[in-house]
């Protein structure tokens, strides 16, 4: 015989009284059992699915529950399921509570059993017994929504339009806050748990809940550390159990290192806590090979400079953000993962999005030299920084936009000399964020095409125009249908870089009506389109070349939720912390002004007032009624300031 | 970004006419395309699951169903299906007929394109116009029941009992033809495609299709035998697209080797193609390593010879065919596979299973031996065959049945000295089917003890009494629910080998009462219990130990199939192939007589009638009108010969 597969016929269950335990497994080798219970006598139930759904119901017509009978039936093998059968008589107007616990129990190996056969029931008692009445569980409600206002509390807007309050107090940061537990690794639509966390995800959802939950993002920075690589490159994901690195899929994801540098600016901007720099931190998740983790970041930093092509400009590698851009894959065989299949070996092609974020966060690396005291490794940076600029301005500029990348033979990808797929968003987003050619009109002109080309009525596509071939060269991304996912669709995390890059040059007008397009209460209007829920970012949004633009898809768990979150609390709003003060220095559309915002940073309530500047133009900042210069309220000890804005 | 999941977003479709194309990654790396036609206009499609489904129905009833309104919808991404709308007006009593057509295309990479982004249709148009008119479906299904017709015409009974007739003229040969052309790789209840096909499986169901396809059964001899290792051994599972082994898996299920036997033996006698022996064959799938089909059965045989326990009996390794019998396991880590993991070294826990298959395939290998006149190695091999019979006398009973196997303490498993299972089949099968002990009682013993302690209404079940703990030491076995699977369920593979020991001493009555139990057709009567077809056998039916005894599980893809078919036609029926004739030697109740076989074997149509032998009580062989002395039918070339036995 053949068995290799257990699931389908271990099950087993125990019932005893208003609880139903599931215990598949847990006679053998598993240490852990749930159970479902109800806090009324029960008059049947169900615990084996064909007989509570019937042998040909669906999943919305189970047979129990249409015919109002219950099966009484006990799962041995196959699929256990629990239901309970409640009878009960209501006079008119009356309303009854029942309280159903669904609950799990770990057990100790020699405490599992209470008798023969019989599991042990003591924890999942004293877990019923903590909400077996109505009280109990509106008491324990209360405490849940008091626990969830505290997180809230440290950023509230009242702007008297209640989609942007709606997204930006309640939602955006409550899915920051899923992604931060689940990453990607729980989500229904991407691989889940398999893949583990990315590497370059977890660093940016980090900058999404940083403020609400410091000290969990600092152990999440130094988990995230310990599988960087000694020359500062990282296993491209791994494992949130073990922590350890996914050797399947190995490294070479050439933007992963410089995430760390955002994470760990963005915690100590929040916190304040420079001590975190001085921790010692595994390389390859290998103790005896610990250094600082200000030394992960020099390695992520100086991995770039190490890793250069013919332009200056850094190595892809296997793919950089966008992990369908695979410039060295070359692949004939649907059997190979665009991912981590090379076909090519000496691949030069190279990233005008890794560019831009060199220079973005490698300036953030020569403050923290600066601000360490460390002046001679900060002027040694800041000349790679300026070093790439050129090489950016000299090799990256196409007339217009930003190109996207050098392939393998050298030739531009997002070029209008190209056929398709002449412009595309990450390299104008990254570029733009860190201000290159700012001075003499390149991020406007960028932004402008990226408004030309790229934007419509549902958001920013990815490129324009989509591909309609299959491009050896290029990789997945020209595998997709025209106008979805990475092929044209509106990949929602992008976005926010195009709505920084525009509050970078000003335009914050702009800015904020990008945000609006793909904000999910603003979409709500479109429900019957956009399908997903309208509280939450999805991944994509169907792009302006789709059969169906304005669909969405994959929502939850997706980097969309921090970019976002960030964009326009900090770059809109304009309240962003900052190493020695808080920024605030909106960019935003004068109608929805005034606005009110509470933000607590560090140990103090800023009280923020932000009004349009009225008929005499006077703008500027008012700190506890004392005019300052600049955008950057000064960091005090406890209590609360009151600070007011007039832009 | 992280986007390794490619199959929710790449789906595409073309529709053209009344032909719904599905041609996802077609563009790309893939050069197959699906579709599904009819051969009349259509008014409308779907082609998007969700279209046609509707957001929240079941699949019990899509929403264009429902309804009665097709979506005309165009699959961009996630799931493509196909549906067409047909509107008809029928007058009364008239009747209409329409061809659906769902095929499969692949297209050379330079022909995969009619023109830009349009798929070649040309063979997908052949392949329609092969079936666009009633009159050639009808020819087709006519052509596809003449090939069924003769395939099954190689054994037919004609008995008066409608169930044993279709069962061993229809069904039973069907499912063993589905099972030769899947063997487990593609079922629904076991693990499918991602183990590949058994060793063991393939071997044992090599012996209910060989009449059928000999030559095929050929070919997949000589496949299996290659990935034997030169020791004898074999992987567990290869694959069967590449043929070869799988390594994840490995080797030391110490029963495999000797299925090889089996197989290349069945083969022999039904064909009588000798020269099988003298093809050359690799091991371990390494061309340079190749010795003749004769040289590997001999490594077969030696693999038990040089590995023997303490007791003279051979070592069980990680399992034989009771895979869930893991006796050098010891698992207390529910992540590990009790197939695959060996937490004791040096385990010397043996097999009287593997015992009783070494006794029975031994001498076949004897005779082989002899036949091709290597007489001096087949005196050896008595030797060993000798040994072991004494070594299962001495170690293997335990006084009114056999053992199953030492543990790895040394410690009787399926004695009466133990708590739970005491008893076990495998071995009662075994050890009867090789007849050690008939002469003294042994076997008759043994078979009672079955009777009495295995035997219920539904089948025989594994072991007596169910395991209610986890046995560490035991593995798998004792981690399923009483009465299911490998702990006191009928696994009705091996309860045809009672059967056949039953007919070994003469008790056809006792064999027919067993196989009737779980043949399906009989079963039909208790179908709201039995559950699974009524024409198929299933892996398991549950035990009298189990809380709802008679329920089947894992119907169709089974080694069930052959064994149930070897032991009706061959043991119970009494007619089975030998090297140099066809024996004819039923072992039924009187009752059934008088029943008529016609059976085709090698050239020549035997023509059977089995009666009972009346008043005189005359009974034996009368072919072609003469009496012969023994039960063997001789081989005659062409033609047809008249057997009249009486019994």
């Amino acid at each position: 015989m053949e068995n290799f597969q257990r699931n389908l016929s271990t099950g087993e269950v125990e019932i005893d009284g208003s609880v139903l335990y599931h215990k598949t497994e847990y006679k053998e080798r598993r240490d852990h059992y749930a159970f479902f219970s109800v806090n009324a006598d029960i008059h049947g139930f169900d615990t084996d699915r064909e007989s509570f759904m019937g042998l040909y119901n669906g999943f919305n017509a189970p047979q129990a529950v249409m015919t109002g009978t219950p099966g009484n039936s006990v799962a041995h093998g196959w699929s256990p399921i629990a239901s309970h059968y409640l009878e009960i008589d209501l006079a008119p107007g009356e309303s009854r509570d029942f309280v159903f616990v669904l609950g799990y129990v770990e057990n100790a190996a020699d405490e599992k059993w209470e008798r023969p056969g019989v599991i042990n029931k003591t924890r999942a008692r004293a877990m019923i017994a903590q909400f077996d009445t109505s009280a109990k569980v509106d008491a324990a409600m209360a405490d849940l929504a008091s626990y969830w206002d505290g997180l809230l509390a440290s950023y509230q807007v009242e702007s008297g339009d209640e989609r942007l309050d709606r997204m930006v107090n309640i939602w955006n940061p409550y899915q920051c806050m899923v992604t931060f537990n689940m990453s990607r690794s729980a989500s229904f639509f991407e691989s889940g748990i398999g893949r583990g966390m990315g590497f370059r995800d977890s660093n940016q959802d980090l900058i999404g809940f940083v403020h609400q939950i410091p000290d969990r993002a600092r152990q999440r920075i130094l988990d995230i550390a310990a599988t960087q690589f000694e020359d500062g490159s990282a296993y491209h994901q791994y494992q949130p159990l073990t922590k350890r690195g996914n050797a399947d899929v190995g490294s070479n994801f050439n933007d992963d290192p410089l995430w760390l540098i955002l994470s760990v600016s963005a915690y100590i901007k929040e916190t304040g806590d420079w001590s975190i720099l001085d921790e010692q931190v595994p390389f390859d998740d290998d103790e005896s090979k610990a250094e600082s983790l200000f030394e992960h970041l020099s390695r992520s930093f100086h991995f770039t400079v190490n890793h250069l092509g013919p332009h200056g400009l850094p190595l892809i590698g296997r793919a950089d953000w966008n992990d369908c851009l695979n410039l060295n894959c070359f692949s004939n065989d649907p059997n190979e993962s665009f991912q981590t299949t090379e076909n090519q070996e000496g691949g030069v092609a190279e990233s005008l999005m890794i560019a831009g974020q060199f220079v973005l966060y490698g300036r953030e690396y020569v403050r923290l030299c600066n601000l360490r005291g460390q002046d001679d490794a900060a002027a040694a940076a800041q000349t790679h920084v300026d070093a790439m600029i050129a090489s950016v301005r000299e090799h990256g500029w196409d007339g217009a936009w930003f190109l996207r990348a050098y392939d393998y033979y050298g030739k531009p990808v997002g070029s209008h000399t190209n056929d398709e797929a002449q412009i595309f968003i990450e390299s104008q987003g990254f570029c733009t964020m860190a201000e290159i050619g700012k001075e003499d009109g390149l991020c406007e002109k960028a932004l402008d095409s990226v408004k030309e080309r790229l934007d419509c009525k549902h958001g920013i596509v990815l490129n324009n125009p989509p591909f309609t071939k299959y491009v050896i060269e290029y990789g997945e991304i020209s595998t997709y249908p025209a106008g979805y996912k990475e092929n044209a669709g509106i990949f929602c995390h992008n976005n926010p870089w195009i709505m920084i890059g525009e509050a970078r040059i000003g335009r914050g007008e702009q800015a904020f009506d990008y945000w609006r397009k793909i904000a999910p209460a603003y979409r709500e209007e479109l429900s019957n389109l956009h399908k997903v829920e309208p509280y939450v970012y999805a991944q994509m949004i169907a792009g302006k070349d789709a059969f169906r633009p304005g669909e969405a898809k994959n929502s939850w768990l997706t980097g969309t939720a921090a970019w976002n979150y960030v964009a326009i609390t900090q770059h809109i709003l304009g309240i962003r912390p900052d190493y020695d003060g808080l920024i605030i220095d909106p960019q935003i559309p004068l109608d929805i002004c005034p606005l009110k915002v509470t933000r607590k940073f560090r140990d103090t309530e800023y009280h923020i007032t932000i009004r349009a500047a009225g008929t005499d133009q006077t703008t500027g900042m008012i700190v506890n009624g004392e005019r300052v210069d600049g955008h950057e309220a000064p960091v005090k000890s406890g209590g609360h300031i009151d600070v007011d804005v007039a832009v």
